[in-house]
């Protein structure tokens, strides 16, 4: 057998547990699990849609052209606008998938705030891409701050329409995915302006583009944003509008009316939090996945990647060393608690779903808050992860044919978008004070998720150092922490709002974090009762490890509180190596469980195979287009004479 | 006066000292300051070198041509052989600057490790750049472990010559800059085999390319190992030789020589550290300088970004926001820190070389020890730095417009390259425990900036709360602590070597680590003594948010120590929100005392007069080449008709 094949293959067979019992439980149910492998299998059979070795040398416009080319194929295998279908892409694909904002953001909006007639209006229309939409709220002025966006939509009782409007150069749309180049519509965000008064910002249904000839329309001013980061095929685009006339209809009605010439409110008005919700679930659901790609990566290149000589005079692999260990088993660890959380926020946000099509909104708040905390917590760690799994791949690591640069440079956004983190922990935090408060007057009130603050007596009083006690601890001392001192600050003569900007920031923060932690291991402690009994032992370690990542790394309120002694302290650190020792041998095992193909990868370092030297050259030479023509008399031209000429 | 320029110009009126007193420290003396902003000039006024907007949306192919049509025209205006003169075009010019590795790297070895007789006949067609040579080190399956390196050199002893062979993939040299097509030689580090015995690794200078046609050599196979996440046009090479002879002169010979059919060995063996100080000391004096870069966008973008309304119905700028400053001013803080480090390591290693130079190895060690440590820690700090600043502008931090997504790009590899990171810690902290052993049998021998091992009891002693203690009892407690755990496992029968891979890994990086930030601390204190009075104020604050950001990112070894109180411990935090406060309306001063050019930070919302969205409005509609051509018309066909044709 290849040298490096066998190093994985050994390893492969010291696992001790069943890997399907671990892939049942992190697709959650048969169907995702179905959608998932078919995305895969389709993507990697299609040559015009899987992994292209030369991808990261072409410059944007052909990334795009192509991209376009590649939605025309998906929109003949698969059915884009049944988000279990299209959502696999988002993890599966080389380059961000086309259409995503219009099916994940636009259509969920649509349908939540839409009436029903509107929804039928438009709705079939996407099914086909007829309409592609793009979600057009943020501004180059503002983007957190909704309140404050500039752009108008003016009722014009004379001929019962509206005038969209862009007052000034920071009003002007800027950052809507797929605005740039794909849309024919778009979902406007404007202030509506009714009988000369501000009713509020709402959204507007309009065509920006000519169905037939993709033109922009007269009166729209449209276009791509430029280069980012990444997002290199996204066109990301700026839109604004020269009184531009909509008709009534464009106003999506579900909540806000106009008719026979008067203004009206129906519902509740946190509603709108609902629409966002759908794409807040699937960043928490997928990305996470896109985490465990680099850490399929790093772990199995960390197996076939000698480096030094043992005293045996054979080199080891450098997954023998701890500080490689420690650099990405707990990350292992945390992703599987992520992954189970994403599976149960799908429930949860599924279920506030139905009740609000029904008008009950008794879970919107506690969906919102735990769909914040974890969207926030979550996308911060995803990057961080592929950053990591990337430093531990040395320098191939930073290649793209090591397949995780382009993971970083897809999650990396998610932290600033769909609610940007530091804004969304601020209103975790917001709500769990609610909650505190509740205690008091309205027990009855306080969500499944967050009744710790029912046992806030028990767990001050409570001497256990089980982690879980020692996370529900340190979340309850942060909160009352940060109630008191906010208390305190009120008799000081200062306002809430200074307060809260200004005096308490940096706590709020903390303790919006601290509930991700603590809502994930509740989870991951669920996810282990109804797990497999093979399995069960090797979950409780990668949740015990998970647990004491999170306490050792923000240790702070557990010392201030003098709960754990200096000893318990040392024998954390010493539990953490033990468990990253027994969880060495098993994690090709608890990579491998995710069952991604080398295509899904999109690496040459990390394949089943195990051969990275092989492939890595193999790409180098015969797939990188830049060795092929062009380059080489440029340099032939420089060096043979220009340089020279200077002299 | 235009309003967001009124909000910047605001903050400027409000800094309290004389900016043009820390811009003489930052630059350490007159003669760098004055090359840096020649630098600065030189680029902005060169239409096809200055930064150019529209950059980020091309291929690899396009960028790589531009940046050699730049490279001769650099060539024209600046002395690239001298470092004082290109070193700073590294921070300042758009993708990496081609030719550095050459000087950077491969002249630097060449002084120290070639005769004098070897310097002459190459060194001066390096002048002229008749000769660019790759430095050719790292294979296909070892980079870290330099011993393991598999490709041969083969004395002849026949024809008095080596024979350059590369036995297997693996063993194909990969990843150095400027060889895929710039050099026409290259450094090559090979296994010498003498009379059939390995004599370990050395460097050859080895012909690659023809120098008028620029062909590769017979024997020689070259080119371009293929996109990375940054580094777009630098042509980081493979390279294989079949059997090619290259003549006796080509090994470097300072310190191993073949003479008359004899091998033999001269001087200091440690000596091959000294080729890397030389790149070592760049990556530490200037990245840096490029995290001071987008904190300066960050934090003018901060200063005019307004969101939200306060209860005066004013918009907020986000810096006001306490969260937004926790995110920004510790980082600038220690930014200071490293900078004056970054000044006080040029002199050290500067005093080093010309010791080495006499033959006088003294300050080998101690050197190589702060160049890791700091190598190491800062070039993490500035990627970090780097992502925070990004984050921190919300959406448009993404774009490349903002110029931070490139700084990440291109300090992103200095956590890999010249040293891998946690490689490096390992060997500070051998040599920390090296020198802990010193102290009972020759205190004499310990080095300056290591004198705290002499205080052990002192310190351990000392009750004062001061920073500086603080961090120094850290550092003491885990030195001491690790060197008990090393010996209290050798009496385990597991020997030196798996205990170092397997048993302290964690807690060796971990010291090191602290041992970079004790260093910073020292060399902050110098460089205040050292200010104008009328800074020392700030600098001091400066200084105080640092040590304290460091105590509580890592409080762990003080509070297992039992040193720190719990009331201790909250005072810090309260202390360094007064920090906060005191120093957000000194930070405009803080960042423009760098005095970088709009050109030189790459960005439109973080330029001197302050109107972020005209510019980067400016940028999307008129310097963004995917909306002109091309794309629209792909677009159009695909809306137009192949969409609809599935129907
Ligand atoms: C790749 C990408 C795709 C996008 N796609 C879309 C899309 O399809 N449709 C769309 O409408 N928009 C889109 N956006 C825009 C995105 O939604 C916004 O950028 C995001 O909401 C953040 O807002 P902002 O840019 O205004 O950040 P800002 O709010 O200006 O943030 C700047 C800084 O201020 C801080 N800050 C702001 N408010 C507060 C506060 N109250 N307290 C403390 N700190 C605060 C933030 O933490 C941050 O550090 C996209 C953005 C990106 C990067
Ligand atoms: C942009 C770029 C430019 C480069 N330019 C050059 C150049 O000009 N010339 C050149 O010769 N090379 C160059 N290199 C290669 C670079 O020097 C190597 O990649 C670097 O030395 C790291 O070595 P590696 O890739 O073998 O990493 P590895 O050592 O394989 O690292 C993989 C992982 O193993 C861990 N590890 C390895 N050994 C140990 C140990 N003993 N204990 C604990 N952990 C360990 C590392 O921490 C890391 O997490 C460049 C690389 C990059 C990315």
């Amino acid at each position: 057998m290849h040298p490096t094949t066998q190093l994985l293959q050994e390893a492969r067979d010291r696992v001790t547990f069943p890997t399907q019992e671990l892939t049942k439980l992190l697709y959650g149910n048969e169907e995702i699990y179905e959608t998932f492998m078919k995305a895969q299998k389709v993507i990697a059979s299609e040559p015009s849609i899987r992994n292209h070795p030369d991808y990261h040398n072409w410059g944007r416009k052909e990334q795009i052209i192509k991209s376009y080319e590649k939605l025309r194929i998906m929109h003949q295998h698969l059915n884009l606008a049944n988000s279990a279908h299209w959502a696999p892409m988002l993890s599966l694909f080389q380059g961000t998938t086309p259409s995503a904002v219009s099916f994940g953001m636009t259509v969920p909006a649509l349908r939540f705030l839409g009436t029903d007639e509107q929804f039928n209006l438009w709705g079939p229309k996407f099914l086909t891409m007829e309409i592609v939409a793009a979600y057009a709220q943020t501004e180059i002025g503002h983007g957190s701050d909704v309140q404050n966006l500039e752009t108008t939509a003016t009722y014009d009782s004379q001929t019962n329409d509206f005038v969209l409007h862009t007052p000034s150069v920071q009003a002007v749309k800027f950052w809507p995915g797929e605005l740039g180049f794909l849309s024919n519509y778009a979902l406007v965000y404007a202030k509506l302006i009714f009988n000369g008064k501000n009713k509020g910002v709402h959204p507007f249904m309009v065509q920006i583009r000519d169905i037939s000839t993709h033109k922009p329309l007269k009166g729209v001013v449209v276009g791509d944003i430029g280069p980012k980061l990444g997002y290199s095929t996204k066109d990301n685009g700026f839109l604004a509008f020269e009184n531009y006339r909509i008709p009534l209809n464009s106003l999506l009605a579900r909540y806000v009316r106009i008719e026979n010439g008067q203004f009206s409110r129906h519902g509740n008005e946190k509603i709108s939090y609902a629409s966002m919700m759908v794409s807040r679930q699937l960043i928490i659901f997928i990305y996470p996945r896109m985490a465990a790609q680099s850490l399929t990566v790093a772990i199995r290149y960390s197996i076939t990647r000698q480096q030094f000589t043992n005293d045996k005079r054979e080199e080891n692999s450098v997954l023998e060393y701890q500080t490689q260990q420690d650099k990405l088993l707990p990350r292992l660890a945390t992703c599987y608690g992520m992954i189970f959380a994403g599976l149960r926020i799908m429930e949860l946000v599924d279920d506030n779903f139905h009740r609000v099509l029904k008008k009950d909104f008794s879970t919107l708040q506690q969906s919102h808050a735990i769909l914040s905390a974890l969207k926030a917590w979550s996308s911060q760690w995803v990057v961080d992860t592929a950053e990591w799994c990337r430093l531990s791949c040395g320098g191939h690591g930073y290649a793209h044919y090591s397949g995780i640069p382009a993971i970083y440079f897809d999650t990396a956004p998610n932290v600033t978008l769909e609610g940007e983190n530091q804004v969304m922990y601020l209103q975790v935090a917001r709500y769990l004070l609610k909650v505190l408060q509740y205690v008091e007057k309205n027990p009855e009130k306080v969500p499944f998720y967050f009744n710790f603050v029912l046992h806030i007596k028990e767990t001050l009083a409570n001497q256990s150092t089980d982690l879980g006690q020692l996370l529900k601890l340190t979340l309850t001392l942060q909160l009352i922490s940060v109630a008191k001192k906010i208390k305190d600050n009120m008799s000081t003569g200062k306002n809430f709002q200074q307060i809260w900007n200004e005096v308490v920031g940096v706590q709020l923060l903390s303790v919006a974090q601290r509930y991700a932690e603590y809502f994930t291991y509740l989870v991951f402690q669920e996810y282990i009762s109804s797990a497999n009994p093979s399995v069960k032992e090797v979950l409780q370690q990668m949740c015990d490890l998970y647990s004491l990542q999170v306490i050792l790394d923000n240790p702070n309120t557990l010392i201030e509180s003098g709960r754990i002694t200096v000893e318990q302290f040392k024998q954390f650190n010493e539990t953490k190596i033990e468990l990253l020792n027994k969880l060495k041998p098993q994690a090709l095992g608890l990579v491998e469980a995710f069952n991604f193909s080398d295509n899904a990868l999109r690496t040459c370092i990390g394949c089943h195979d195990g051969k990275p030297y092989e492939y890595i050259y193999d790409w180098a030479t015969k797939e990188n287009s830049v060795n092929i023509k062009g380059v080489p008399q440029a340099v032939n031209d420089l060096m043979g004479t220009k340089i020279k000429a200077r002299l």
